[in-house]
């Protein structure tokens, strides 16, 4: 499944734009394009990288049929040249990327492609459609997550999915950002995502009765008994049942572990009731499943109100990130080789938040050394190393007066090789240390920045350089 | 690329329940499920199906690999007896369906599975995800272009959309809800969606300067110019290099139609310009393109404020649908087969709008023969036959006091067998054809139902032999 060939999946003009490149000889000039995107989902303080390993398999995996050279060739507008080039077409190029699960911010680059122009241009749609896709989803589950503040949450959603990698990597995005299982099996075949499930209303209508359901599927699954107790009256009907189907089964087998799962109703007056239910009959161990178009908003508002509840099934909000369901990274031209020398570029807009930040770039996150808490991030032209036995000046890329000197910290490059010259130089870690890893690293930004309602915004500032360049090529522009 | 197995894109509860019916013996008893929705994304008065051709490409191809065996008997809790079962899955039932572009409507069947239990109830994970993505994204097209008001409408969100098949099975959905092109390349190789896309700014950035850019566009494309005008300034630098490119290129061969796109600005005053300044250099026939995160609100807002535009690019807030992005189709079992006899079956819920309609159904839709104009969709047990020459009485299912009689009038079957016993009995429409029926079928809705602020509710009725049931159903269980 993983082998699946997306070469195709490429926005026409990558297409119209490389056959035109290659007419004029501009083929092999060396461009340079960042992804970055503009604004963090919900408004909230950071994101979470997501989705570079599905790019990496995209770009091993990058060449064209002959069925896909015969369908361009149909077009009537591609020349035969490009068509062979086409034909033979591999990625030679450089990415640097963020590795997955890092906390990221706006206006600075998560991944860097140095390329020949064609090849720089045409991966662009594949590369943004990854890391747009799974980095919303990993936010969003991330936010969920936290609201849980503890408790479980697995993924539930790919019913309603926008289609089957909606799902299966939505999935993995979701595990990623701190969900704990998904009800998504091939996630979990295919990318080690633990998939987890017990039964629907379905199963419950298919017997006479609520309770020789509850038995039957007791005696199945002794171990793994949640049982679904809102098909007819959760109160009346569904909890009374369970109990009687655990006492029935699971006792005598000296089994204390067991669950219900509510997904309608009022959840936070009708866990309290159930857990009372419970409690009474002894199933202290018993614990509350809830699902039901539930949201980070939704469970931090039911908590609040004392619901009992001990994990959540989260679906359709989480897996299309419903408040918000865009992640708007975008593609641009930041440099060119011009006879070896690394050219600045930049696109100006009417709209000034899509003016871009040009150069070929790094980015260093920047420490506090006594307490770990990441500070800043800052952008540098390629060439600029940090020295830190010496203080850093940061400064607000817009508000220039509003200076800090940093002392006393460590400088972590944020992106790292991922293609040298074609070649993957980059390991690409288990789902698992991805995972361990985003915790970490979120538990290193301040509780300001975490906050969900209106955070503190986490500074990316420019060096001094790289701010210079800037201003220069915006005067220059503004002159023409 | 259509022959990816989905086989486990399921969730797991489907198999926990699959086991359960094969260690019971009950995996043989014949259950009925419907499709159905609750309510229409964003408000509108209907919505499209789409998705059905994926939902056929997944019945027939259902199978599970030897590996997907072995996966599953590492869980640890399928019986040998049924993993040998699934080994030589098939579905072998009967499903029905309504033609991909129907306008649909809350609450009524879009379609229909019989079939044993286990097959039944293993099939809805991929069923519900194809219905909901692509009915989603049919719904949200039509929506666009209707306020695009016979301007054209082509799909650029690809680098947006929630993974690969987001994008390309989202064309699809686009192009059947009425767009006339999509950027995605692969949609059109797969599915036969015109691709369409010109350049980016990243073309005009890497030349010295705009005004070269465009004449090496013109030179390459002169019968496909359209050129992005926005990458510095688009009244002071784009039009104006434009002008010249078309002078210096397109008119010396004689060609006069060409265009300009916008991608970002106040879209309305830009278009206003833009027009009169082409216009007044003599090119009446240049097309103004505009793209920047548009929806059927801003279009509808920026024609009314007279802007200049002959066509549109629609990219994130279509291909995720922005605004209403879940489309909650949900899988319910409705009937039973007991003893050769269908039992109808009911989910009760503390939320009323989650109480199901029991029973096996079959839908008519009620037209007017003097005007052709749909009334009411009439929700029938199946075995009831309207007979067109007598009076139809129709009333409102929860305000059943309100009553309507019917006379000349048609009645036509909305659902359609698409399966018999495992065979595929349906013929695909082309996508033409189904985009065109669509476009016929959206004619024969009142003007009221199309409103996009506060539609009328288009009447969606029980049979009295159906409501009867129903109401019997519910207070059986209110006894129980």
């Amino acid at each position: 499944m993983n082998e699946r060939n997306y070469t195709l999946l490429c926005d026409y003009y990558e297409l119209t734009m490389g056959n035109g490149y290659f007419e004029l000889g501009k083929g092999d000039e060396i461009a340079y394009f960042d992804v970055f995107f503009r604004k963090i989902p919900d408004g909230g303080g950071f994101a979470i990288a997501a989705g570079l390993e599905q790019v990496i398999d995209y770009i091993k995996n990058l060449h064209f049929t002959p069925s896909d050279i015969d369908f361009l060739r149909g077009k009537g507008i591609f020349s035969e040249g490009f068509l062979s080039y086409l034909a033979n077409f591999r990625f030679t190029g450089d990415i640097y990327a963020v590795p997955e699960g890092t906390p990221i911010f706006p206006g600075e680059p998560i991944l860097t492609v140095r390329a020949p122009s064609i090849e720089a241009q045409f991966v662009e749609t594949y590369i943004l459609l990854a890391l747009n896709h799974q980095s919303l989803i990993a936010t969003k589950a991330n936010r969920v997550v936290r609201a849980a503040a503890g408790r479980a949450v697995a993924e539930f959603g790919s019913r309603r999915a926008q289609g089957g990698d909606g799902a299966i990597l939505g999935a993995r995005a979701a595990y990623i950002g701190g969900c704990a299982a998904t009800a998504c099996t091939v996630s979990d075949k295919e990318y080690g995502i633990p998939a987890t499930g017990t039964m629907a209303h379905s199963w419950v209508q298919m017997f006479d009765s609520e309770y020789e359901a509850f038995v039957a599927y007791c005696r199945i699954y002794p171990q793994n008994a949640t049982l679904l107790v809102d098909t007819y009256d959760v109160l009346r009907s569904g909890v009374p049942n369970a109990i009687r189907a655990f006492r029935e089964v699971l006792v005598p087998m000296g089994i204390t572990h067991c669950g219900i799962r509510l997904d309608s109703g009022d959840i936070a007056y009708l866990t309290k009731k159930a857990r009372k239910m419970l409690d009474e009959a002894g199933f202290t161990d018993c614990k509350i499943v809830v699902s039901n178009s539930l949201d980070e908003n939704i469970i931090r508002d039911i908590i609040q109100q004392g619901a009992k509840i001990d994990s959540f099934g989260v679906g359709e909000r989480l897996i299309t990130a419903k408040s918000d369901p865009v992640f708007g990274g975008v593609y641009k031209l930041v440099a060119k080789e011009e006879d070896g020398i690394v050219v600045p570029k930049i696109k100006i807009s009417e709209n000034p938040e899509k003016i871009t930040n040009p150069h070929f770039k790094k980015v260093y996150r920047i420490y506090d050394k006594a307490t770990g808490t990441a500070t800043a991030d800052l952008m540098c032209v390629y060439d600029e190393v940090i020295d830190e036995t010496k203080p850093l000046e940061l400064f607000d890329p817009s508000e220039t007066w509003k200076r800090k000197v940093c002392t006393d910290y460590t400088a972590k490059e944020l992106l790292v090789p991922i293609f040298k010259n074609g070649e993957c130089v980059y390991e690409t870690p288990d789902i698992d240390e991805i995972r361990s890893y985003c915790k970490a690293q979120i538990m290193t930004l301040w509780d300001e920045v975490k906050r969900f309602e209106n955070p503190h915004r986490y500074y990316v500032d420019l060096s001094q350089k790289l701010w210079d360049i800037k201003h220069k090529l915006l005067s220059e522009n503004s002159k023409k």
